[in-house]
């Protein structure tokens, strides 16, 4: 199954793609769809007519997003792996849909992408075991964690360059496991393009900590509810690592890609 | 003006709290009142019957916090002031009433106090001027940023020792600034105590970045709204900070108070 948010003259609805278009399911996004209805009980109406597509989930009660966790990068760069995942936060107000413009604050000089693949929750849990955790995964979908690393590192603490508003896209669909090589461990081609120069590509099968163990992990600290949404990870190749350093600036294209699940394409523009 | 989310046998409600006891103000929590009604509207109707307190405000749509705030504990630590606020995030699902019981994860052996003064948001504004931060201030209330400081230092983010489910409480009351001295700077002295020995006490207007900067502040990265919350840091005292550290324990009762706004009461139970 793929579910979207799709933006319609009379505002978002969750629909379901098909080979139809997209079919709609009755809430006004996935979000409300996962925690009113559930995937089992899906039950697609009539064809919406489409302007244009929102965040998949427009406004999660948590975006939990986590650092250095591709396997490859990590041992290129002479780490040893961690013990315990890095997790940060990002707000809702970050959040914008896959073909919207990034904007660019004019307070940052320093923008820059981070491709990863993100899971969307789809049941209530707390202290999940292995299973249920897995349970809980509704899908799949695309995140770029866009970063203003100026604003990341004026402190010890990210979450200041990690939740510019209107920056950070998320979607364009949601992917239930069951379509995709590797289910909720996803074995699939990752990348990130600028103005179509590859800057990232990577494999989301070589995440130190796979969905499974982060749901699990951050359903310690607290309950997972349907909508909420777990960033895994970049791999390497972000324009700050670079020498000199590569940010996004007017008009760049910034293009990011999971095969199996699909792309974002946003275009930074001042705001 | 203090406000209130009270709990009554049929749910939470909005609440004026008067000499007369709690009265309805229409709204089902302080947060939603905010965004619906504001302030100004304030028209209280019958009153309520009362069986405790809810968080101030329930589900904030963000809760913004604060690092190393406290001018004489930085220099006392013989640090040098900051140039830019330590923020980080904790999620809604962490916060209790101000009479609730503080959950003990049992993955946690370290779990501590920090008595903050808290910011609740009244009005949408994004890079506010000093002017128009300060007109977005609703009003204040006391908040206990309860941190599980082994989990906390497992990487170098904290957000996953400070956002532990039911560990923090935000209340008793929300108090406009023009009932404080200072205003919306207010100057109010701030204590925690621990089974009734004082670990904390403190002057809030100390704080380096006060209430107006730190609104300016988390504006420029995204747009406040009614309900958010800012809470401004700690002073000295913690009990990591001990030697021998010292934390909270079953049956142990933890006492935050700012004096003119209200005090917190919470005892610490196994989960």
């Amino acid at each position: 199954m793929r579910l979207a948010t799709v933006r319609t003259a009379e505002g978002t609805r969750a629909a379901l793609l098909t080979d139809d278009g997209y079919l709609d399911l009755g809430c006004p996004d996935v979000g409300t769809f996962l925690a009113r209805t559930g995937l089992a009980g899906a039950a697609a109406g009539e064809r919406l007519d489409v302007t244009g597509l929102a965040p998949v989930v427009p406004r999660p009660g948590k975006v939990v997003c986590v650092g250095l966790n591709y396997r490859n990068h990590i041992l290129e760069m002479g780490r040893d792996l961690p013990e315990y995942p890095t997790l940060f936060a990002k707000y809702a107000d970050a959040l914008i849909g896959p073909g919207d413009d990034i904007q660019l604050a004019p307070e940052s000089s320093a923008v820059d992408w981070e491709a990863e693949l993100a899971v969307v929750i789809g049941a209530t849990v707390r202290r999940a075991s292995a299973e249920e955790a897995a349970a809980a995964i509704a899908g799949f979908t695309v995140m770029n964690d866009v970063t203003m690393r100026d604003w990341q590192y004026r402190t010890g603490q990210w979450l200041q360059g990690k939740t510019f508003e209107g920056t950070t896209p998320l979607g364009p669909v949601l992917v239930t496991p069951d379509e995709l090589p590797g289910g909720v461990a996803p074995v699939l081609p990752i990348s990130c393009r600028v103005d179509g120069e590859v800057v990232q590509r990577a494999d989301t099968g070589d995440l130190v900590f796979g969905p499974v163990d982060l749901v699990r992990y951050v359903s310690t600290i607290m309950t997972l509810r349907p909508g909420d949404v777990i960033a895994t990870g970049t791999p390497g190749g972000v324009g700050h690592a670079r020498k000199p350093p590569r940010y996004l600036a007017e008009g760049v294209t910034l293009v990011t890609e999971i095969e199996g699940i699909g792309r974002l394409e946003n275009t930074a523009r001042k705001s």
